[in-house]
C-alpha cells in the first residue's frame, strides 16, 4: 500500500483520491479550499498537513485547473516538489501544454524525482469509480512508480511514449475533437430547430446515424432536457481550446475549427454562462437566430 | 410484388436498386451512363426503356446526385412524373432543401402521386446490403406506397412527420455534423503530427475516448492506410455543406462550423482533389503547416 497525495479536490481530483482510498492506499487530499479537505478526511483521508509527511510520500498526483497551478504546487513558494524524497512520481493530471510537461518532468529529474505526464478523461463519474482513461507518457520508472496510483484511478492507460510531452499531446488532440463536437452539436440542434426538428429528435436520429458522436450522445440529453446544470462548464473550453491554440502557435499550423468552436464557447462566457455546463453553446446559436428552444 | 424504377444507379443506387431485385421486385434500372443500366440488368434488371412502362411503376425511387437533378427526373423535358398513374408513390432519396422537397409533395399530389421525402444514410455498403438508414417523412399514404420499398432497402426508417421537409432537414443536419466531424478529425490529426503524435496513435487512443465519433472511427483508417480512394469524395461537401448555407440564408442563424468545415474541403477541391476520399481534408491542414503525415 503507498502513500499518496493528491493536490486538488475537484469532481475529477476527488474521484481519484476516493478511488485510491478504496483501493486501500493512504491518501492526503489537499485543496485551496479547507471545506473539501475536511469532507474528503471524514472520508477516510488522511489527516495533517501534508507537509508534515513529503518526505514519506511515494507519489504525488496533481489534479489542478492548469499548467500555471499544477507548476505551483510542485515548484512555486512552499511547492511539494523539493519537499519529497528521490525516487517519488509526479504524475501530472491537469490538460497542459507538451512544453510544459517537459519542463516539469527536467526540473522533477533535477530533484531525483520521476514524472508522468498523466492527462485524464472520462468525467467526473468514471473519476469517482476509478475508470478514468490516462494518456499517459514518461520514463518507465515513472510508470513502474505511479503503477498502484494507475491501477487504482484508471480503467484504460494509453502509454505514448517515454517522454512527457505526448500525453498532453493526445489530451489536447481529444480536447480539440471533443470541443468542436460539442459546438458543433449546438450548431446542428440549433439549426434543426429552423426546420421546426426538436432537439429530442435530433438526438434519436442522429445518434443511430453517421452524425453521431461521443459528445453527442453525452451532451445533448442536456439540451433535451433543458438542464444546465455544470457537468463540464463552458469556461472548460476557453481553456482547452486555448491551449490548442496555443500549442499551434508556432507550428503552422492553424486550428481553424477549434477557433471557430472556441469563439462560440466564448460568446456564451461573454453572456454569463461560462459556469453554466457546456451544452449551453446551443443559446448562442439559438440568441443569433432569434429562435427558442 | 412491385414495379419500381430506380433513377440514379451511382454507388448508392445501384446498392438500393440491387436491395429490391433480392427482395423479388421488378426493377428498372436508369441512369445517364448506358453501361451502368446494361450491367444492373445483367444482375436480373429489367429490360426495355422506362417510357414504356412508366404506367405501370408502383414506385420512382430517384437517388440521384442533388436537387435540380431530382427536379429534372421528375418535371424536366420527358420527366417521368407526368407518365405515371395516381396512386404511384416517388420516393425521393438526393440530399435536397426541405424547401424543395416540400415543392415537389405539392407538385406530385397535383399529379395524383405520393412523394415520400426519404434521404438516405448509410454508405454504399449498406445500400448494398439493403440496410440504410432513411429520414423520412409525408403522408401515411406515400408511407404505406413506399413500404416495400423500405422493407427492401432500409435497416431503420425513422418517421419525421406526415410532411415532406423534415426528413430533408434531418438529412442535413446529419450531414452538417459529418462534415465537420471530418474535418475536424482531419485537424486533430494533423494537429497531432505537430507534436510527434503519428494517426495510427489518434485513431487507437482516441477511438476509446471522448473525442470520438462515428466520422473518426470510419475515415481515419484512410488516413492511417494512406489511400484516399474515394468511398465518400470531397466533392459531396461541397454540395452538402452548400446545401446546410443554402437553408440557413434567411434563417438568421449562421452555421459557423459548418462554414469553416466547407472552407476547408473547399481548398482540397482547389487543390485539385476533389474527387479523392473526403479524408484527404488532412492535406489541406498539413500542408498549411508544411509538414508530412
Amino acid at each position: 500500500m503507498k502513500n499518496v497525495a493528491v493536490f486538488g479536490l475537484g469532481s475529477m481530483g476527488l474521484g481519484m483520491a476516493q478511488s485510491l482510498l478504496r483501493a486501500g492506499h493512504t491518501v492526503h487530499g489537499v485543496d485551496i479550499d479547507e471545506a473539501r479537505m475536511a469532507a474528503f478526511r471524514e472520508e477516510g483521508g488522511a489527516d495533517g498537513a501534508v507537509a508534515d509527511v513529503a518526505a514519506s510520500l511515494d507519489a504525488v498526483v496533481t489534479v489542478v485547473l492548469n499548467g500555471p497551478q499544477t507548476e505551483a504546487v510542485l515548484f512555486g513558494e512552499n511547492g511539494i516538489a523539493a519537499q519529497l524524497q528521490s525516487g517519488t512520481v509526479v504524475m501530472s493530471c491537469a490538460t497542459i501544454t507538451p512544453a510544459l510537461a517537459q519542463d516539469l518532468e527536467q526540473r522533477c529529474a533535477a530533484l531525483g524525482l520521476h514524472y508522468l505526464d498523466a492527462p485524464i478523461s472520462g468525467g467526473s463519474l468514471k473519476a469517482a469509480s476509478g475508470d478514468l482513461s490516462i494518456m499517459a507518457s514518461g520514463s518507465n520508472a515513472a510508470f513502474s512508480a505511479a503503477q498502484e496510483v494507475l491501477d487504482a484511478t484508471a480503467a484504460n492507460v494509453f502509454e505514448l511514449g517515454d517522454k512527457a510531452g505526448s500525453g498532453s499531446a493526445m489530451k489536447a488532440v481529444n480536447q480539440l475533437l471533443v470541443g468542436v463536437h460539442i459546438a458543433a452539436m449546438g450548431e446542428a440542434v440549433a439549426f434543426a430547430k429552423t426546420q421546426g426538428v426538436d432537439p429530442d429528435t435530433v438526438l434519436d436520429v442522429i445518434s443511430q446515424c453517421a452524425g453521431n458522436s461521443w459528445a453527442l450522445e453525452n451532451r445533448l440529453p442536456h439540451i433535451v432536457n433543458d438542464d444546465y446544470s455544470p457537468r463540464s462548464a463552458v469556461n472548460i473550453w476557453l481553456k482547452d481550446l486555448g491551449i490548442v491554440e496555443e500549442i499551434c502557435a508556432g507550428t503552422g499550423l492553424t486550428p481553424h475549427l477549434a477557433q471557430t468552436a472556441l469563439a462560440q464557447f466564448q460568446k456564451a462566457a461573454d453572456a454569463g454562462r461560462g459556469r453554466e455546463d457546456d451544452a449551453v453553446v446551443v443559446k448562442v446559436y439559438t440568441g443569433e437566430a432569434g429562435i427558442d428552444l
